[in-house]
């Protein structure tokens, strides 16, 4: 048998899996074998994961999800938009539903954690239920949202969007993928339409509340030394694009006096954009990733720069609060300098808050499992940040080793994973007996 | 007839030219003339000019300005480099002669007045003494350098590193031209030879000392007012290239708290860079002109940012202060910061300080035209800095039209060239008569 990388993804999953942790149902191999089932579909040679939305790979995923839900007792069916929906009925089935999930499609070169430890973490909850044959009040959803990384169109979210009707649709359907196909056509090859995607939009009173597993993408889990963490709060990025304009000249034959710099006034914006978060709020960052000189030239004073400050917090008031201190600033240095400056907002997305119950919820329920709380702001956009418009939203976050995502090398342990769904699995029936 | 930009050179000099500088044997309108002469060979669409040296555009020019050497009576010759040396017999003719001159050979798209404005200011002076009976009592040489602007190999002042036999020959040597030509090629197909250019080595006694007259490529004087001004030293630069390297991470998902971001750091030794030389000394300079991002993305904190410091002084002692103060503030920073740094000294080129008394003599001329001395530190290289390494060397700076040069707009007046000849004249006369 040739040698199967995607098949050592299981066995590195279960070496060191602590076995204690399957009880209540929960079983940490059915995890690993769903995890490592995923994981050949569309698997790289650098041992990634490519499966951009609305792609063979991403169908066929979502397929095997299909089926799983069956085998779990669900009835299943699929959106317009291609968001496949399972459905468990509730002892009351009239009332809203109470839904978990997240995506199975993934960036050009990605992990196998990012997006299906979420479904399965949701599916696992149905399979435990199954198990010990537990009834749930309300009705429960598992949703697989489509093309959530945006690597189709270099724009995410899409079948968030149109599930809730979010107002950037339009927006999104004027738009060609890496094939330079359009919108419509890509939908049309998946076997949609225009207006099939258009009907994928629902009442969101259908449904009473959304929770998502993610991996964390991030290190502070690894750091405080915790399988799982709450959200506290989705940040919205508002993004400014900034050039600074000076007077180039030759780097001998000008004074120091009476330069003008745009470089060196970029510099002293950088110390800025990197004090002011701490100043706003514990959860501010504020970012410059990227800056680009001209003409970049050894002996030559800079004529110009132009750089991108990217600004998040999970709350607007301090967000917007921080991105102010930013633009006042950007101006204050241009104009003691004397120079240029030229500044426009390219993003601004509304940071999605979450309720303090739900967080005081997944906190009660951690700390059964006598692990501390451990509260994360999410940087980064997921399908709840869109549900989280609508409806009331909450996450859980899994140990991300290293912090990597968007990589092959990306890794939660099955631990960390099992254990995640333990706590997912007693907020929902917390949520659900209410 | 067709319309003539090169002829418009001519005009141009000529309209708002001050006869009244006419005297003492100097003719405004002769020199006019030869810069129009000279602008014709390589003239180019934009109306600069392209002369690399060693080209035939260059050989040409060459020619020309034999031609009018022999008229003012100098004998001519060229060495194995392809430098012109034009002598005028002193009255003592054994003694160290007096040289002034520059090169006629320019950057790709460069102006009319780098280089030729000195050759002409030189030659303007023998012809005065032609005119005048006037016999100087040592020699007096007129010196054409070849490739001085470096736009052949991409490495400058070959004539003057052969004719003071320059350690950074053999490096030179090694070099293949802009068509991949060898150096060795290159001088076969200009008439010449490996051989030969050695050759063109001269025991430096030979020579008592070297003037050279040359456009600003700044603006002090434009903002003092000043047709012309007094090089107080020739800076010599010292490059650093410096590599910051932290952790890259994702902009929304890492907190501020214990970041390794290589770009702030980069931001904190820019105010550094910008603060230092004035605490050096006045005529200290340092610039970051090129800096790198990497990966350079607008939501990621970057993992590696490149820079260059380019340092310059006319003081070796204080140039070397403020290499020094800026190596320890990068090192610093990084320890400060937790990140990594690589860092490497790519050039070190020796300021060439210009004498107290040969500085006086030049300001004793100038106050005789009612003029004020303003003194100037050179930050480019002439040939004036590779001679300044064997004898005493001095240089006068013709006031640049908006600091503009290495281009077509490069700009200087004929009043401020012919006012900056006299200085010239009574300069070398005075040094004559010692």
């Amino acid at each position: 048998m040739p040698y199967n990388p995607a098949n050592e993804l299981f066995n590195q999953l279960m070496k060191p899996y602590n076995l204690n942790l399957d009880h209540s149902g929960i079983k940490g191999e059915r995890i690993a074998a769903r995890l490592f089932e995923q994981s050949k579909i569309g698997f790289t040679k650098d041992g990634g994961v490519k499966r951009p939305g609305f792609s063979e790979e991403e169908k066929q995923a979502k397929q095997l999800v299909k089926t799983w839900m069956r085998e779990a007792g669900l009835k299943v069916r699929e959106d317009g938009a291609g968001n496949v929906i399972g459905r468990l009925s509730g002892v009351s089935d009239d009332l809203p539903a109470v839904a978990s999930g997240s995506h199975v499609d993934s960036v050009p070169n990605g992990g196998h954690f990012d997006g299906p430890v979420g479904v399965l973490s949701a599916l696992e909850v149905a399979e435990s239920w199954k198990e010990t044959n537990y009834q749930p009040k309300k009705p429960y959803e598992i949703i697989v949202f489509t093309d959530e990384e945006g690597s189709r169109f270099n724009s995410g979210l899409t079948g968030s969007m149109a599930m809730t009707g979010s107002g950037g649709l339009s927006a999104k359907s004027q738009l060609n993928d890496y094939n330079g196909d359009s919108f419509e056509k890509v939908l049309h090859n998946y076997g949609s339409s225009l207006e099939e995607f258009k009907k994928a939009k629902r009442d969101m009173k259908e449904l009473e509340m959304f929770v998502e597993v993610h991996i964390e993408q991030g290190k502070k889990l690894e750091q405080d030394e915790l399988p799982v963490g709450i959200v506290s709060g989705i940040a919205g990025p508002a993004w400014l694009e900034i050039t600074f304009t000076g007077e180039a000249g030759h780097a001998g034959n000008t004074p120091m006096i009476g330069r003008k710099d745009p470089l060196t006034a970029a510099g002293a914006f950088l110390q800025k954009v990197e004090e002011f978060p701490g100043q706003v709020s514990e959860t501010a960052v504020a970012t410059i990733g990227k800056l680009n000189v001209s003409p970049n030239g050894i002996n030559v004073i800079p004529q110009q720069v132009t750089l991108n400050v990217d600004i998040r917090d999970i709350h607007e008031e301090t967000r917007d609060r921080l991105l102010k201190l930013i633009t006042q600033e950007a101006e204050q240095i241009a104009e003691k300098r004397g120079i240029g400056i030229d500044m426009k907002q390219t993003t601004k997305i509304q940071p999605i808050p979450i309720k303090e119950e739900l967080q005081n919820k997944l906190a009660a329920s951690i700390s059964k499992h006598d692990l501390q709380p451990s509260y994360i702001p999410s940087g980064a956009g997921h399908d709840a940040m869109m549900l989280g418009r609508e409806i009331p939203v909450a996450m859980l976050f899994v140990r991300s080793k290293d912090g990597i995502s968007h990589n092959p090398k990306e890794w939660s342990s099955l631990s960390d994973i099992v254990t995640t769904v333990h706590v997912l699995k007693e907020f929902i029936e917390g949520v659900m007996d209410e």
